[in-house]
């Protein structure tokens, strides 16, 4: 398991976890995707399920932390994406409403190089594992291009992205509602991510994914 | 219950649930905020809790819509905090984790007046209901004032705003964390807001409010 329990939070407060940075911009020349997310499971055991995904979650290849809110992966894009899939498809079971939210990012002006590997090569370590799984989710998406005037065009795009991607997206207010199989969601946010990184200094993608809900939404 | 079970999204995909709309730029001068959010109980009971805490708020001052995700409260500001804070108080109990994650947001471009109501007058209807409670939360935020080039110098001062109404913000990769009393946590959500509409055209504010974790961080 290489999640670990961080320490508490502390020391002043700035941006993206550099408090004695300036806004140097030096984010932006990075290489490090880094995801914030939580997993929910409703259930009375969540916390078991949660630590025992997390210890069966391959993420030797990102910098893992967690603290009481949630947790972090950091390093190459393939593998928080990897990363976030794996925890996602050992946390599920039959019977189970699971969610995950989280915010894929990339280019804060206040990022350092600390907090993640980049020497890695770039096979997934969970993905093969998981690589025939049918997991049916919802989903929901919203993008944040920062700094740039043109956000509004990169945004429509992705929408229509999920569209050639089968993901049948749906308009609702303040995100776009996205459905198919778990591995095809997960490909996309990765896919998204390719997309916005060279045209936007800064973006924060964040999404939710969904299994098992028992709410029935008639077609 | 002012929740409706929402007929599923439907129609082409755009942004902000206006698919018919050229980008206007009307949301710029509408006065709706709203608020996409998720309540998670971890619990096995977690659909009563959710059900019965819509059931109680009363969110007759906001329009709402749940969906098999999330629910949306859009109206004046002081109407969809005080919704949001009555339903998080209401879904509380002691020896549950319970989260709610979301994002107030007001001005995308292609935001109409539709699905809100602003002839309300400014009184909360759940606040004075739970103005003594005392329910200690943690917390995190990230805000992204979007097509905006100063978002940088927003997002300092809304820390420094966090500071001084004592909230301990801590900063971590991609979200600031918070901790104190519901109320006041609810309180700087608003007061955020009202800081950020006049100096951005649109923006996003990301909150996670979470009671009840077992997760113990030493200070």
């Amino acid at each position: 398991m290489s999640a670990t329990n961080a320490p508490p939070p502390s020391g002043p407060s700035t941006l993206c976890g550099q408090p004695d940075l300036p806004w140097s911009g030096r984010g932006t020349s990075l290489g490090i995707f880094g995801c914030r997310f939580s997993l929910y499971p409703m259930t009375d055991r969540y916390a078991e399920v949660i630590l025992s995904a997390l210890a069966e979650t391959d993420a030797s290849k990102v910098f893992a932390q967690t603290d009481a809110l949630s947790s972090l992966y950091r390093g190459k894009l393939v593998h928080v994406i990897d990363a976030l899939r794996g925890l996602f498809a050992r946390a599920s079971r039959p019977g189970l409403h699971l969610v995950m939210e989280g915010q894929i990012s990339k280019g804060c002006p206040g990022d350092s190089d600390g907090d993640s590997f980049l020497a890695e090569d770039d096979l997934p370590l969970n993905r093969p594992g998981i690589a025939d799984l049918r997991l049916p989710v919802m989903a929901k998406i919203a993008l944040y291009p920062l700094g740039a005037q043109n956000y509004i065009d990169l945004i429509a795009e992705v929408v229509r992205m999920a569209e050639r991607a089968g993901l049948n997206p749906r308009t609702i207010h303040y995100a776009t509602r996205l459905s198919g199989d778990l591995n095809r969601v997960m490909d996309f946010l990765e896919k998204v991510s390719r997309f916005v990184e060279p045209r936007s200094n800064h973006y924060v993608l964040t999404f939710t994914v969904s299994a098992g809900s028992p709410t029935q939404e008639t077609p």
